[in-house]
């Protein structure tokens, strides 16, 4: 029987996503089985940048979707971001080195079969449609994710 | 043989600590045993608001006391809290979606018999005495929480 | 046969350094075989402050080296760092209580036989030369990360 991984996405940072994402690509090619559970600023990483919506939103739901990131290439870094500088800068260093970006690992975890989950309550509070998310995003609560993440061999909050 | 789930709070933030709380909820309604380790700023939740106090402490361990939040309701956001304006925004929809608040959590995994423990050597270091607070908050060192630890069947550190 | 546990050290803070390397140095007392992978901001921690060079780096690499913290005692507090007032406050309350520093706990790992491994890709970007790092640190891959982390008892990402 395959292992399996269970990730939980919680931070909505370019870097942190990096590390998930690099960290299902890489389990994938070994056949471990994966699933990432995307939480609170987690569910940023996954908006679909070309689907934001404003229908059926209180006031406060689409202020917070205006203000926050929308989809990988948005985030900012957890550190020494700079209002964007420093996080260029690591992109440049990134490039130098012909090292993916963001974007490219999060189409390699959908094309591997990455199991992808988004966290109901976190979806509900802060007003996300489903066609405002990745197509792949199931909608699932927190005990479907415990039961999946309790019998898995590894897990980690991101 | 129930499943056990073993959380260390070392984060101070109200979001993270909605997170680890609802899945201790979650877990205990699963009859999964919880253990939550708090250690560093993950003290803050559990201090109790009403019972603060400057006895037996040093200089810095006041001014430290004053400084930071003192109960579940006064811990910040991780992101985007603007010194308290996002978090305002952030309760706001969530009252909106009639979601429990952190305190509401908080309570239910006390009354659902979560484990709470606290670090010795952070509760040492911040001069937090045991009556500072609550009630269930067990001392423990480092090594009593790795024994618990490494035999549950998951552990996150948030 | 020993329990195993594997840390991903991602952030660098200094306090949740702290946390690492004691639950490290508490796990080989307990004789639980440990390993630590250093992924993005961790490899701060691990810079050897004496060591750092700009021979073959490119231009921000070279920023980047400058810019960033040397070695252990040089990383900020993940929390009320201002501008480093809040850590010379906490290391004063550490000092009140006879609590080692960073700098001990990081020894006292090497001396007992933690396991420190670097992530290779991380070490690419940064542009971080071997001899810039601790010698204990041996470069691997995510894939080379992950068979030990899976296989493990206990895997926290800090």
């Amino acid at each position: 029987m395959p292992k399996k991984m269970n990730l939980l996405m919680f931070s909505g940072d370019y870097d942190k996503a990096m590390a998930a994402l690099i960290l299902a690509n890489t389990a994938r090619e070994m056949d471990v089985d994966v699933t990432i559970f995307f939480g609170f600023w987690g569910l940023f990483l996954v908006r679909d940048p070309d689907k934001t919506s404003d229908e059926e939103k209180t006031t406060y739901e689409k202020m917070f979707g205006m203000m926050t990131p929308k989809g990988p290439e948005d985030l900012p870094l957890s550190k020494m971001n700079f209002a964007g500088v420093g996080k260029e800068m690591l992109l440049e260093m990134m490039k130098d080195d012909d090292a993916p970006r963001l974007i490219d690992f999060l189409n390699g975890a959908r094309k591997k079969g990455v199991k992808f989950y988004g966290c109901k309550l976190s979806v509900d509070i802060m007003g996300f449609k489903p066609d405002e998310l990745l197509p792949e995003i199931e909608i699932i609560t927190s005990k479907e994710y415990l039961e999946d993440a309790i019998n898995s061999d590894m897990q980690l909050f991101i």
